[in-house]
């Protein structure tokens, strides 16, 4: 058996600190049913102490059965000069009832005296405490030493035993947190050697990306000796950062073969990433090591050549290791395998020669092109296949929408109204509505014609609506994609549209929402019937 | 006098190879203009040989005076099989008429036989013959050893064999090139430190991303003795980018004390590399080391407080060094002080118990509640205070504002159109634009009726435009953030603008931007007239 590495996403606590990020309850549930399939051992969710919509969100969760990952709170030591036990923080806590949880003390000397304003010894008494209260409560205690690396550069002595009197009080792991981000590799290595000989196993790191080398301190760490490893998924946080997990995880794996996560389930890290960046509405950037969607794609001619001829000419990895694509960005030929995989869920029967794999294979790649993103639109990329190999015929057909939007409107205020006209079986269907915002007029309009010719309709309503401007530097005329997720109350799909226009890309994924669940509800008969 | 590190910037060079990167001539010189001011020793510009635009480049900055870099053309060793001087590639390199020329040869046996398709001893001669050929026509030499640790790893005495032939032909800097950017820091560390006391000094190092530790990993190379750095200026580069330079150089300046750049220019980092970033056309990471708009930004309210007493606390160096600016993100977790901060930027006398403080907080809370977001959005704060505290007066009336969207248009296809009328003075003005979607008509249609009234208006243009739905389940009719980013050449800000409609709440924002700018220009006007 290989060493088991430990891994502790924050991208719910420390990743929320982040610039511009701002986490709905849906979201963190999203985000926490993905790492639990992934296998990351524990989920930093939230500071119930700080934030009430972080204690909202601890009494939500424990409705949610996960498989692999464990829920842990997140904590600071006592205040000083008062008791464990009548410590606000450490009481909410103990109130997010999780098995198990984090808190963080200070290491630096200075910043006990400085910022704290308290001294040596109480910041030591105020560590042990606490501990021992949420030891004494049945919690599992991991604490994050504050600091740490600063701590010990500063008063080498003191840092190490703010640690040994965690330990001591019962802390099942010592976390050494770069808090600042500025420690560089060879100094991870020296400290972390030392703190692993003086105070043995379960040792963590957490380190922050200041001088740009997160990654590289946390995999020093390792081979320093420690077992944990804290960061946040993409690497969101606070200034520059945190460590990102979906680089150090596969570093483990690949590179140093260590047992991290559930190894089948690394070849599902590249959708991971991009489902988290897309539920934090951050994007991914194209050159992020493993799971960019650029980190082995090709474009000088000698590159791809020699690639062609021996992959690990220039690929530190194979891609499929991680779930990514190698891409060659003058001449696109890759990928033809991973949509004939899609097209058999759907046809079985098709085999890589069809003349349909190609057709649509080609369909796919010029949409990607345009700005289309399939990764979680299967209704999309369904739809697509449908059209193409099926007998697809058109459920109804647009005559024309009118979208208006005014201020001041007759009520005073702003008004978005659609009108729509189409037709179904050679009957002429015109409506109209109100609604907040052009899409959701069009959306109301285009459902109310529908609903005359296909009552089942009644029942589809959008549970999720998402935009994302892309080539966003071009500003108000950048192009916009919009996703769309639906429900018919057994079934759940989303949908995706691209233009320069928002409501000519919403009118896209609304469209194919409803062709999806119409020809859905066919087959469903179909094979209700036969 | 401290040891002095060589900087070699590889942006025109490997950066080019990245994806979506493409400089045109003068591109290329404005970066070499600015990387020559900072003080970088070599600018490798181009490859002579593989590329006719890079020929014309280098004729053309023959005529630029540089008063501080070196510019260096970029080569292979020569063809297996012919002599030096046949060799087109080597011949297109003279051409180049720098004095520095670089070129790579392969250090990695599996590469020399299964991508060169040659012998070993071949490859030897190849590196020898180039080298000496070179040196013979008057040219300083540097050597580029590719895949170095990777052949170091496969066939040691071979790798470093490489290193000793090129050294002997004459090369002045043996340059070990982690090509395909999977090696791990404490492999750099032993594999260069023995390099460097097997061949002495003068030995560089070249790392790529793909692991995320080529910034690390460049440092570990310092640790080993390395004195010649290779990277790009903001990281571009092929799949996952080149060693980041705006992170190396502080980080050697800074925490290891070398002789780097020039010491008084190191304060323009941050600039440079947002300037390098425009030219490139490149969106510069929010939470780029030391460069980054969010380096030094702060949100939570316990980091911001610790902040306020000791720097330190959570920055690992300070902002000022490197050209940066602190910043204090407003938040939902931010408190009066910080609100007072902002405040006090604006109108320094106003104190904690001013009336117009409590006002300002209690609206931006009330704001924020609703949906808005201040971080980033400095340009909508700045408006709200002066709205407030200073004596406001609008710069124009809206009296109407309608938005036709069609499907299908007058020319078939979806169009969007937006009118105007507003009143300024007592005078009316009417417009009407088409645009990509109604927020880029609507936009076009202020514009115009403005432009009459307030030419200074012309200058502006919006430079990033983000849409976030808030509150995603509500599926269509969910509330939207909208922000815009606006210049006028001098300046950048952004306004933030929320609405259950998206068209009120990007039209809210891009009021915002105008106004911003209309009463920063009068404060300029006031500031030089009295």
């Amino acid at each position: 058996m290989n060493k088991k590495i430990y891994i502790l996403d924050s991208t719910l606590r420390d990743g929320s600190q982040g610039y511009g990020i701002s986490f709905s309850l849906e979201d963190k549930i999203k985000i926490c049913c993905c790492l639990d399939k992934l296998g990351v051992d524990y989920i930093e969710a939230g500071n119930p102490g700080s934030n009430p919509k972080d204690m909202e969100f601890f009494k939500l969760v424990k409705g949610i059965e996960l498989k692999n990952s464990q829920i842990v709170a997140f904590g600071s030591t006592r205040r000083a000069g008062i008791k464990a036990e009548d410590d606000k923080s450490l009481k909410n806590l103990l109130e997010a009832e999780t098995k198990m949880v984090v808190i963080f003390g200070k290491s630096w000397d200075f910043q006990v005296m400085h910022v704290l304003k308290t001294t040596l010894e109480e910041n030591l008494n105020m560590i042990s405490d606490s501990i021992r209260f949420l030891k004494g409560k049945g919690k599992e205690v991991i604490f994050d030493s504050e600091h740490f690396y600063d701590g010990y550069k500063s008063n080498k002595q003191y840092a190490v035993e703010t640690l040994r009197v965690a330990k001591e009080a019962g802390a099942s792991v010592l976390v050494l947190c770069d808090t600042n981000g500025g420690t560089l590799p060879n100094e991870i290595l020296s400290i972390t050697k030392d703190v692993h000989e003086t105070l043995g196993d379960n040792i963590g790191i957490h380190c922050h990306n200041d001088a740009g080398m997160a990654v590289a301190n946390s995999i020093q760490g390792v081979v320093a000796g420690v077992n944990h490893i804290q960061g946040t998924f993409i690497g969101i946080g606070e200034r520059c950062g945190n460590a990102n997990l979906s680089t150090i995880i596969p570093t483990l794996k690949f590179k140093l073969n260590y047992d991290v996560c559930i190894e089948e389930e690394l070849s599902s890290l590249t959708t991971t990433a991009r489902y988290i960046s897309e539920v934090s509405n951050i994007p991914l950037n194209d050159d992020a090591p493993y799971v960019g969607s650029s980190a082995f794609a090709h474009k000088g001619g000698m590159h791809i050549n020699a690639v062609e001829k021996v992959s690990n000419s220039y690929e530190h990895i194979s891609p499929e290791q991680v779930g990514n694509k190698r891409r060659f960005l003058v001449s696109e030929v890759s990928g033809k395998t991973m949509i004939l995989k899609e097209i058999q869920k759907v046809f079985p029967s098709m085999s890589k020669e069809s003349e349909e794999v190609k057709i649509i294979t080609e369909h796919l790649k010029k949409l990607e092109y345009e700005g289309y993103q399939f990764e979680g639109a299967e209704g999309t990329v369904e739809l697509i296949m449908r059209k193409i190999i099926g007998k697809y015929e058109p459920f109804f057909k647009l005559n024309h929408f009118k979208i208006i939007g005014e201020q001041p409107s007759s009520n005073g205020n702003f008004s978005s109204t659609a009108l729509i006209n189409i037709t179904v079986d050679g009957k002429t269907e015109m409506t109209a509505a109100e609604g907040d915002g052009p899409v959701n007029a069009l959306d109301k309009a285009l459902r109310k014609a529908l609903d005359v010719f296909y009552p089942q309709l009644k029942n589809v309503r959008l549970v999720d609506y998402k935009v994302r401007v892309l080539d966003s530097e071009s500003a108000t005329n950048a192009k916009v994609r919009v996703l769309i997720e639906s429900t018919d109350g057994i079934e759940k799909w989303t949908n995706v549209g691209v233009s320069r226009d928002i409501i000519e890309a919403s009118w896209i994924a609304l469209v194919d929402s409803i062709e999806y669940k119409l020809i859905k509800d066919i087959q469903r008969k179909v094979k209700t019937y036969f």
